[in-house]
């Protein structure tokens, strides 16, 4: 297929660029390099990460934690484990809270009538009845943060900021998300009705961002917070500068209901050597409501799935044991990751490396890594082979390996990360637009590319990924 | 500003091309080529435009064709009439029929829940309460004219199609907008339950697009009929081809009600020499109610008035009459246009040309026209002003000033088209996401200049326009 060509054309240049190196320390044997090469070129010319996603997308659709659907969804991972040829298919369960959405009605009533489009934030309240109140415009959540107790009494607050700067890396969405994360604590201590925040995303389209907020030590919002797209903030802001009073009427009917199952599905493919050592990557499995999480997660589930599937039609499995885990319960704070690491503390030793592909379905451009002095060399060696890919190797220093990998860094196991390129990332995210159509069939085939060479020459090496 | 720095450096070049031609007919005085240059000029570095159509869509809003929000809309634009120097500044209200969306909500029930992205389309009626009913899938409306009388019973039918084509000047919408205008008519007759069509829009987010249906000799459909977003769409087409059989639920409360007012509103620079000649340009006030009406249609507002506003700047008026008029209920079947030549059919042969703004708020490429062999000639001179803003002279047999100029075409009223660069048009025509930052200041004050300088020339000439 031509869209493939380039990938094609650029490893036989690549090839000849590698030979030429002359690395003192090789820790990649030909034969080792010879199959990830394979991996690489099944991987690109394969459909298989294309079509996991749109089956994903399509058949289940929407897969909120928790719900009725992401409990499909888990049906349909284990059934794809077990066509794919995985070794060993399992499914981890777990409690959780649920909180639902419910409808939501949001409206400028002065200076006239419009309607705003905006969604509830993950944990937020039901609004009482009905409310009709004056907003107070906060510029920023810096603003929001100064004000007094019961200050707001009977407003609603609005807090600004600004889209979402577009990076490679995703700079500065934790910065921005302040205001989604903790701006109803201190619109709640000034005892505002609800809490209005600009979305948090780098696009200018009528869509609002969802996305959880943070308990206070276990407490959620007991007013109602909901985010309005960038256009309507921007109209908000231009009101506001003309002087004109606004008002806004709003129903929410979120909240929080009794626990409810998740879990985790995991698909193993045992090591032919050391089956207990075991090398994690994954995605998870849940994702908001308001779109059919495509990109945010299923390109996640689909690209490490099908990576090692891939692994799996080699003539012989890799040493060690490669453990594709589709978590549960990410968006709504991780839980499915800490279910895992829960459950699984007294093996962590022997989870010899974690990753996780959860920014997108965008191309790799970066390898960094997190790993013993040892394993840095072996990750170079990757880097090598990665490279005609379009991956430059990064830093040896960079901790991390996604977010459901979070619990397992704290633990100490070892991470990498394959970056992809997250420029358009925020435009989709939490979004009811994150659908199949925005995934192009090339980068995530080249996604699938990159974990599985990756993968396979971490499984299949001998070397200790743990610093002493 | 930087921003405007192109069209400096082009046009200084372009000065130099144009002394070199040696035209043998010069119908464009020295000093009319000055004025023209300066309005080129003033046009370039003027923010008028855009800080028209950033008030209409701020202080106004969406303005649907007969509510309370467009009759704000003319109040609006009399209040910036004369702002802004007009001479004369006069509204023309009529009657019409009222058509609400009122609210909506359809969502598959089968093979799963979940909720599509929908609109009314403009006409529809309400459902009879709650509908729960089969899909019945056709691949184009092609395929739905073929349906028997009675063969939907109880269905809802859904009207696939494709996405559109994105082209510079618009081919291929009218085409498609068949399926929205009169798929009805074929619904109805195998009497579906309601029907469903994939929007009419090049973009793929989830975004329905709204627009008028054609009625059948004077009637409306008495079915609802829902536009569903591409990513809806793409996901119904998907599930049909796996066999899944669908089912949807959906209730609208669509409906006429009884009539109400709009109008036009007209703003004169008259004429210094024959004032009873008008060259009428303008744009449509009303927009749908989903987005503020930004590029639809309030750019063509606010680029044709300030064009006038530049040409009122000049030291003395054009020779002829300059007339913008701010069409009232375009989007709901030209009735603001037609109310017009109505109104002035004893007028309209003192209507020099007319030209109208109503396809964005891209660029201008060209220019095209249709009017005697005489002003064809003044014509290709006023091409060779705008050249330099990267306007080429297209042909002069090209009919058509744009939708609200069709009555007046019809009446033998000549037509010239600045026609804008349409590529991203369709992506935002009749959804939510129409709105102010969708619109770049450059290419709308590209757009003023074009229209300044050759509304200008043409006002001030002594050519017969019209065809013998």
């Amino acid at each position: 297929m031509n869209r493939f060509l380039k990938y094609g054309l650029s490893l036989g240049i690549a090839a000849v660029t590698f030979s030429a190196l002359g690395n003192d320390t090789i820790m990649v044997t030909e034969q080792q390099r010879k199959n990830a090469q394979t991996l690489i070129d099944d991987a690109i010319s394969s459909d298989l990460a294309y079509s996991i996603v749109e089956s994903l997308t399509t058949e289940v659709g929407a897969r909120m934690a928790g719900s009725e659907a992401e409990a499909r969804a888990r049906k349909w991972g284990v059934d794809l484990g077990n066509e794919l040829g995985f070794d060993r298919v399992s499914v981890e369960e777990f409690n959780m809270p649920f909180w639902q959405r419910g409808e939501l009605s949001v409206s400028l009533t002065k200076p006239y009538k419009q309607h705003l489009h905006g969604t509830a934030l993950g944990g937020g309240a039901a609004s009482k009845g009905s409310i009709d109140a004056d907003v107070v415009y906060f510029r920023s959540i810096e603003d929001l943060k100064k004000v007094s107790k019961g200050e707001l009494k009977g407003k609603v607050a609005f807090v600004d900021g600004d889209i979402l700067v577009k990076s490679q890396t995703g700079a500065g969405y934790g910065q921005a998300n302040q205001r989604r994360r903790i701006g109803w604590q201190h619109a709640e201590r000034a005892q505002a009705q609800a809490l209005l925040v600009r979305s948090v995303g780098s696009d200018s389209h009528r869509f609002p961002h969802t996305g959880m907020m943070s308990s206070k030590e276990g407490d959620w919002a007991s007013i109602p917070v909901i985010a309005l797209s960038n256009p309507d903030a921007d109209q908000i802001r231009r009101l506001h500068r003309l002087g004109k009073p606004l008002e806004v009427n709003l129903t929410s009917g979120a909240k929080w209901q009794g626990d409810v199952q998740s879990g985790n599905v995991i698909l193993d493919l045992i090591g032919s050597e050391r089956p207990e050592e075991i090398v994690l990557i994954g995605g998870h499995l849940d994702s908001w409501d308001l779109g059919t999480g495509a990109v945010d997660d299923g390109a996640g589930v689909s690209i490490t799935t099908a990576a090692a599937a891939l692994i799996a039609q080699l003539p012989k499995r890799p040493k060690r044991t490669i453990r594709v885990v589709m978590f549960g319960a990410e968006e709504v704070g991780l839980l499915g990751a800490r279910a895992y690491a829960k459950r699984h503390e007294n093996e962590l030793d022997n989870h010899v490396l974690a990753t996780e592909s959860d920014f997108g379905a965008g191309s790799i451009w970066q390898l960094n890594s997190n790993v013993s002095e040892q394993a840095t060399l072996l990750i170079d060696e990757i880097g090598h082979v990665l490279s005609p890919l379009g991956i430059v190797r990064g830093k040896s220093d960079v901790k991390g390996g996604g977010p459901d990998i979070i619990p397992l860094d704290e633990k100490g196991v070892p991470t990498i990360r394959l970056s992809q390129n997250g420029m358009d990332y925020f435009d989709l995210h939490h979004t009811p637009d994150d659908t199949l159509d925005k995934i192009r069939p090339d980068e995530l085939a080249q996604n699938v590319a990159a974990y599985a060479a990756a993968i396979y020459l971490v499984a299949d090496s001998d070397v200790e990924f743990r610093k002493k």
